[in-house]
């Protein structure tokens, strides 16, 4: 299909589908004479992920772009994937060293996490923001989180080894790891509504099943 | 304290400090003269408040604003905390309407939840925003995340719960789920990793307890 076609199809002005040829978001069609291209569902697949990462998970350009030459040139293990995927994506940024009730933390979980893992660095920046805010999270409060979030994780890791190759593997991890986050967030607040209203005092308390 | 102390004592600059006065964040401090006022520690408590707000939960001013004004006249009634704390939080853009699926989610999980609560809303795109991009979001998987989820806010509501006043309570809501939601999503990260390892063909699998 031509450019016009793409952009009829997914739903992406021409202008926005040029940028993302520039900035490197979408691969090249095959050239079919000095001025014009031919496209593919490769090409509206592609599209399909920059616009969702871009729209909806608020990733900057140059994470976008991390992200797809990961999945241009996935990692030849299965296991490797997380990695290359939690790379990929955007993190806050870091005081560059894992806390040590952190590491504690994932020791006492039994959790076998490499010890530079982005993600042991992200925590311990959020436990330290939080605190810092003024939020009292006590030990026993982050293990309570952490297990509910091992089950989440449980549920995400059945997804990506359910895929049909590495490649797809990756294209799921990342894009359900930054597009569900958002997902999650909406859960948690949904659930603190309902929780909220079936305690003594809530809206919810006492009436009818 | 003067408001040189006062940026001394939170480490934010006073030309900071009176960009926050200027955009309401900071109640005005006791004028002592024509040129000179005088901050106490409300005001410390504050400014660390909007801080955290805007350099770790990345909320815009004008959600801080709305933030510190309904921090200043808390709702009578503490069950409705979570309405005012959900309405001042930053939520994407909405389509404006609960999806059917949505709804019934929650009907399903017995959750007693306002039919026009922000979070349902952003519930519902971000499912959709999620499905767009080409994550196969399942009805079981949503009401997997929406268990583990639940048992965040379970956390979430008893922190609050616990709070001496209703203005503290508000706060400790407030803070408690933008400061805490990059956490979370670090922890499913950490647990993804942990997960996955534990898994057949995954680093850590096999090996001593």
């Amino acid at each position: 299909m031509r450019i016009s076609q793409l952009a009829e199809q997914t739903g992406v002005p021409v202008h926005t589908l040029k940028y993302y040829l520039r900035e490197g978001l979408l691969m090249p069609g095959s050239a079919t004479s000095r001025t014009r291209a031919e496209y593919d569902d490769r090409h509206v697949e592609r599209v399909r992920l920059v616009r969702a990462l871009v729209e909806h998970g608020q990733v900057p350009i140059a994470s976008v772009r991390t992200i797809v030459e990961a999945l241009d040139s996935p990692p030849p293990h299965r296991h490797e994937l997380l990695g290359v995927a939690h790379c990929a994506l955007p993190t806050p940024p870091t005081s560059g060293a894992v806390s040590p009730e952190v590491a504690g933390l994932v020791e006492e979980l039994g959790w076998y996490v490499a010890p530079d893992a982005p993600a042991l660095l992200a925590l311990s920046d959020a436990v330290s923001a939080a605190r810092r805010a003024g939020v009292a999270l006590e030990e026993q409060t982050l293990r309570h989180y952490a297990s509910a979030m091992q089950e989440v994780a449980a549920v995400d890791v059945d997804l990506a080894l359910g895929a049909g190759s590495t490649a797809e593997a990756l294209r799921l991890v990342v894009v359900g790891t930054v597009l569900v986050d958002p997902v999650l967030l909406a859960l948690r607040r949904v659930a603190q509504e309902a929780v909220s209203a079936g305690r003594p005092d809530g809206p919810g308390a006492g009436r009818p099943d």
